[in-house]
């Protein structure tokens, strides 16, 4: 293995065999430009029936490792399976929460972020995986983003968790999260300046990673109005504020906090209605989530930022009511592949 | 004044005379079809001032009160200046707080509902106040809402607070708050089940009367997740999922709690994506606001639902920044006409 060889692999993991991951992680696959540099995380026997499910006729190449994909012929679909992956994974019912498919989706993506810091791929688009099937398998993570910024962890010299953040993003608007995967009463406490300041960085440096000379950013408040001076909440004041000061005294175009109900509309960038920014920093998931995917989730990506690694995944779930249809929408997943290899050229 | 002259009449008051709420009022109507029906209440000499940004040359029409509606001869402004105004609002400065604006917004709001209540019109449609000139003039009320609840409990038998809700409606989606103007934190805390179980009831009685039979009322989360379980907060356990019950149980057609972050993508009635729901009662003022104003505010329109007369406004705020130069845009102002004159219809 060299470095050249991983330095554009892209790895894709499946996710949860009971969900759409495996479906829309061939489908995306299979409509991909320049699949030569794509390898799929998962069971062959999975991969197999969902292209059954999708009449796709395809030689499997069942790969060691991403390192082989050079030797994989034109119109064959490669496929890694990690080792240990639990056997049974076709009798696991679809659309069910299930221990064994926890345990394969979590195992897929530790492969694969393991090859990775092997140096044998660049980045991994993860088809969804169930929060609950993770946890019956024992795996006590409330997402990928977490998971992936332990691995990293295990990984980095000093062992300290590296600081992520999620960006959604569709081709209208971009969007970082201060909080994720909490309660919002938690959320808000979590609300310091120090955090806000370093979802700023890492906003700034993400998008100037991808060619933004000087990213345009807009920091949203917490409260109604951003607060309306104090009156409905003093976070914006005690803690958004001075975190947005901080920033432009670094240099960054930060600005705000601006009114949650109005900051992303002014943001969206489409035709006839230019964007006013680069990128809203929300402060609570569904501040940032609403928007992007109001308009639909198909074009959605969610990227996370801060990570020594590029990952992206779609911004839908499991779908467990259209698992083993193959009606469900791969656009999404085919979105999050395009964008991990923006990323990697730019990177 | 009979009955019957004041059922259709619909009273628009020009809101802060140093914001847009004049221009915006003025155009509104003058592109308003039937206007026989509609009156201004605001200062005829501000009113005046507005008519020369717009370039519209009209006769006003100085009325005692909208009783005299019918007799305004076709082609002129009616406008009803109430009776303590103060003398010189037009000293005040564009695009600032001022008390004397204040005062003249509170006073013109007040006379309009005293003129519904005496029955001389049916509905007022209100331009923007700003709320801190309302303090400055000690009027302290946190917007309209809280205004129109305070005078429609005076008017009451009982002087009671009738419960209000807030709906945010545009041509896709429409959302009905739970909560409004306070803090996030103090949200949490005000979402109890029979707040929720009241909204729902408000929700499912004003589509109703608009003539949706059955009303298809989706109940929003609070967390990321709608709290995935409990894991991510417990509201939706402990307050929103009983109050949820209890409507089915009186027959309402509510169902969730629903992730916030997709649940109003699903309600989004757009050409090719019929809505799931005709509306969604969403847990605080941005969750709500963010989806209905991501597409553009111009087509928005906030319905106060609960009071025992039509309100409606548009859903932006004073544009200071743009005041006095007519070119805001009022679009809004005339759909919240268009809209009050449905709701009297349907009444």
């Amino acid at each position: 293995m060299s470095e050249r060889t991983g330095r554009n692999t892209l790895l894709i993991t499946v996710g949860d065999v009971c969900g759409i991951g495996p479906e829309v992680a061939l489908a995306a696959w299979a409509a991909a430009p320049d699949r030569g540099k794509l390898c799929l995380v998962g069971d062959v026997a999975v991969l197999r029936r969902a292209m059954a499910w999708l009449d796709l006729r395809l030689p499997v190449a069942r790969l060691a490792g991403p390192q082989e994909l050079a030797a994989v012929p034109p119109g064959c679909l490669p496929v890694w399976q990690p080792e240990g992956l639990p056997e049974d994974l076709l009798v696991c019912p679809m659309g069910q929460v299930d221990a064994r498919a926890g345990s394969a989706a979590a195992l897929c993506i530790e492969a694969a972020v393991a090859a990775i810091q092997a140096g044998h791929a660049a980045a991994v688009v993860t088809a969804p995986i169930h929060k609950e099937a993770l946890h019956a398998a024992g795996v006590d993570f409330p997402g990928h983003t977490e998971m992936l910024q332990a691995l990293a962890a295990r990984a980095a010299v000093d062992g300290v968790l590296p600081p992520v953040r999620m960006m959604l993003a569709n081709e209208e608007l971009r969007t970082v999260l201060v909080t994720i995967h909490c309660s919002l009463r938690q959320a808000i406490e979590q609300i310091t300046t120090a955090r806000v300041l370093e979802t700023v960085r890492i906003a700034d440096a993400a998008l100037r990673r991808v060619g933004i000379a000087r990213p345009r950013i807009a920091v949203a408040g917490l409260n109604p109005h951003a607060g309306e001076g104090g009156l409905f909440g003093d976070e914006e004041i005690l803690q958004i504020a001075p975190a947005i000061a901080q920033a432009q005294a670094e240099g960054i175009a930060a600005s705000g906090p601006y009114a949650p109900d109005t900051v992303f509309m002014r943001a969206r960038d489409a035709a006839g209605h230019p964007g006013e920014f680069d990128v809203v920093v929300a402060m609570t998931h569904d501040h940032g989530l609403i928007p992007v995917k109001y308009l639909g989730v198909e074009q959605g990506v969610n990227v996370t930022l801060g990570l020594p690694f590029v990952r992206t995944s779609p911004d839908h779930g499991t779908a467990f009511d259209l698992a083993g249809s193959g009606r469900a929408d791969p656009a999404s997943m085919a979105a999050a592949i395009r964008m991990a290899r923006r990323l990697i050229a730019a990177g």
